[in-house]
């Protein structure tokens, strides 16, 4: 092995240990720890975090990769550890630790306002924080960008390399074209799904033992993995043999934990799925956000919400609820969940306007990083937008601009991933079926060739190959938003029996 | 403040957070973790032992520790913790790297020889393991030991300053006189205790809500503590408003998940009353094993095992349980859950024989430390002493010698505490019962004074009054063993109707 591999090797395990440990204090916080411990507890985080901090930015380390990025007998693994290790110490470099410090201050203060204001639905209360944060964020992006790129595409390139506003512009247009009327004529349509019996009693303890079997049966492997609770369903893991995903179980709403279990599932299944040598190093994880949620996606959607997926599974479903869906035939269950429903919350969007959630977003983080839009005329911009392509329009800020916590976390760019996470589950979902079934797999109640072969063409490879990369090589072509725009205007035309064009 | 002893505090911050973190990895490996991640999450655990041992074991804090041992304007707490840390450092520094390294190894090893031999019931399996590991402990404590000292009290040292063979030999001598004889009269008439009913199906959900009352009853902090469930139960504590506790339930013996609740309730309440100046500081636990040991045993036999107790208490647990308890009467409840009966398992055993398990093992240990009790000897001295003192002798091995872990581990000297706590615990609830009404407060169903008069004298200090100071401040005099050999003769003389002497 390269001797400064080699050294590198005591320091990346080191790095390994405390990141594990703050995942564990994160999941512990989610899942566990008494309310009354977090204060304290988060001294010792801040703790450990100074820790990981220095055990990257140093001397010695620096050096190593420095030359080791010279180095041509490096594995392909190795080649990715330190590629990846290096994006991450200069960005670190690039910014003033004082500013980081101050920006780290502000970021803490700012969700907590956020919270407040979306609490008191006051705009205004967050206002000037957001403004602040916005100034950092350019302030940042200018650092890292390089030469003549837009702060945004410097936003964007930290959250998703190589989609930047001129890959991402033609595919929001491409989807404000196609799914906005897609959309209006589907909804026109609503009166026919009648969600009520999915709004019964569904007993708590009974959904548990359902979605406990569930996952186990779309393919998380309990031996390596756990299933808990918490208020927001999450998944996060240790290393490959160490991946956890939550559950919220609501008694009248039974679809809720059913899909957060289909899509934790995806995303824990990917990282399962990691291989050996990587894992409990810098590449061990998914290649990117998108990637991550194209496989929760996949899963959730592609999946989870088709009629093969039920035929065997919606049996079961109806053994541990006879009396609440006794009537409701395995048809009628399958068009319930898959309803489309312009609606004002991002978080509870079904598959079809999902994405012009994700929309909006990116249009106005555009404008307000590369723009002039100023955060006093937000909320109006934001009203304006919903109206236009959802047809709903909030009645107030906490149902608007105040819903979602990225931006006072500093996050602009990452809203993006949602949407490029579908688009990539409809790519690869096109290119899977030239070689398998699908839909007979999943009609015998056999997904291990699905997650064979997801394994084989992208888990495995972690985040040695970047996310357009490991596209272009497990599908046949670069990044191609038509697939998705086809997968939606096909399966939502033949649910609502729309006319085709 | 001491300008060394402000530089120290980064240190201390540094080394609670990665014990922080290594007690987090420890709760989850036994309350949650997959059966799958132990291998890989051992190596990250390994990763932050070893950073917590450099964060002690460097020259700056060497120093730091040498000038601070010479201050005078230091606070107890601080003082205290100069102690400690000193002590700790010491230790380390005193064995040669590489012998603890190989002792590490060892200890590694011996563990899973011990727990294979058990299972096998294969004593000579672990013989050669043992001897080794008795090599390493008389090495190490040759190393630690003060001029003079036996091999062995430098050992009791570790775990009990200042209760060295010339305290422990008179108080064992005491136990062996007074107590192996009132067992034997005792256990003489059991025939009419019969715990059958205890033995019926008492369903294990409704046992987790008695028991979560119970803690809640007897002053454990849901805000400050969380209680889940493990194979063997335990407390632990990342900081003061961080507490846990574990319980196992067994369907037939509804007891035992009652009296872990109580008992670790007891470790729990000292942890969450240390005083907040010491939590997140090598002088935030609790005073000794011995001490600790104390707290969890007054809860769980002086207070939990008394009929007061039990008098608002048992109404409670027949409303849970009325179908298994209906016919049977308080006086006769508590009358079962204090059967004395004389038993191969220190783990099972109850109030009044527990003393003499460890009784055995405490003289067991001098012998083969200081005295010549070789490895080979050792099954047969066992199983004579449990005949001579208990009446009861072991049919092999694994319900004699190898029942316990500890020596595997290289634990000698630790066994005395759990005598020494029951002890301790006689003699502070009898200072108790001068400044306050005990069984009144029970009748009541109000713990609070109680609690507050531990809080006061025991609790808050954590470490900074060693454990002797504790109990002679505590109780007004040194350890005096007598209290603990009238309290329990008083007691089982009473609950069997034997005759007085």
């Amino acid at each position: 092995m390269n001797q400064d591999y080699q050294t590198l090797t005591s320091h990346i395990e080191k790095m390994a240990a405390l990141r594990a440990a703050l995942t564990l204090f994160d999941w512990d916080t989610e899942t566990t720890a008494p309310p009354k411990s977090l204060e304290l507890t988060a001294r010792m985080v801040g703790q450990l975090s100074s820790l990981d901090f220095e055990a990257l930015v140093n001397d010695e380390v620096r050096k190593l990769l420095q030359r080791l990025a010279e180095a041509d007998d490096l594995t392909p693994a190795q080649a990715a550890v330190v590629r990846l290790l290096r994006k991450e110490l200069e960005n670190m470099e690039k910014i003033p630790p004082k500013e980081y410090r101050a920006f780290c201050e502000l970021q803490a203060r700012a969700t907590s306002v956020w919270a407040q204001a979306k609490q008191n639905d006051d705009f205004d209360a967050f206002a000037p924080v957001l403004a602040d944060m916005i100034g950092y964020v350019k302030k940042f992006a200018g650092y890292r960008r390089k030469e003549g790129q837009s702060l945004y595409d410097a936003e964007l390139n930290e959250y998703e390399e190589g989609f930047t506003k001129e890959v991402l512009d033609p595919f929001f247009a491409l989807l404000k074209e196609k799914i906005v009327p897609l959309l209006k004529k589907a909804a026109a349509k609503n009166a026919s799904f009648d969600k009520s019996v999915l709004r019964r009693r569904f007993e708590i303890e009974k959904q548990k033992e359902f979605n406990r079997w569930l996952a186990g049966y779309i393919g998380f492997d309990f031996d390596r993995g756990v299933m808990a609770e918490s208020e927001h369903p999450f998944t996060t893991e240790l290393h490959n043999h160490d991946v956890r995903i939550t559950n919220h179980y609501h008694e009248e709403a039974v679809e809720n934990a059913i899909f957060s279990t289909i899509h934790e599932g995806g995303h824990a299944i990917y990282e399962m799925n990691v291989a050996d040598e990587l894992t409990q190093t810098p590449a061990g994880g998914g290649a990117s956000c998108g990637m991550h949620e194209s496989q929760s996606r996949f899963m959730e959607n592609m999946l989870g919400r088709s009629h093969a997926f039920w035929e065997p599974v919606y049996p079961k479903l109806k053994e541990y609820f006879p009396e609440q869906l006794g009537e409701l035939a395995l048809n009628d269950f399958v068009r319930l969940i898959n309803k489309a429903e312009p609606s004002l919350i991002r978080t509870e969007a079904d598959e079809l306007t999902y994405c012009l959630h994700v929309m909006i977003r990116y249009e106005l983080e555009k404008e307000l990083i590369d723009g002039d839009l100023s955060v006093e005329e937000l909320p109006q911009a934001w009203n304006d937008r919903y109206e236009a392509y959802l047809g709903v329009r909030p009645q107030n800020d906490r149902e608007g601009v105040l819903q979602d916590i990225h931006w006072s976390q500093g996050s602009f760019g990452y809203f993006p991933s949602y949407a490029l996470g579908n688009a990539f589950a409809a790519q690869i979902y096109h290119a899977m079926k030239k070689d398998l079934a699908v839909e007979e797999c999943l009609r015998n109640g056999d997904l291990r060739p699905i997650r064979d072969w997801l394994k084989e063409k992208i888990h495995r490879f972690g985040q040695v190959k970047k996310t357009r990369q490991l596209l272009r090589e497990a599908t046949g072509e670069d990044f191609n938003p038509q697939y998705y725009i086809d997968y939606l205007t096909e399966k939502f035309t033949k649910l609502y029996e729309l006319e085709t064009e």
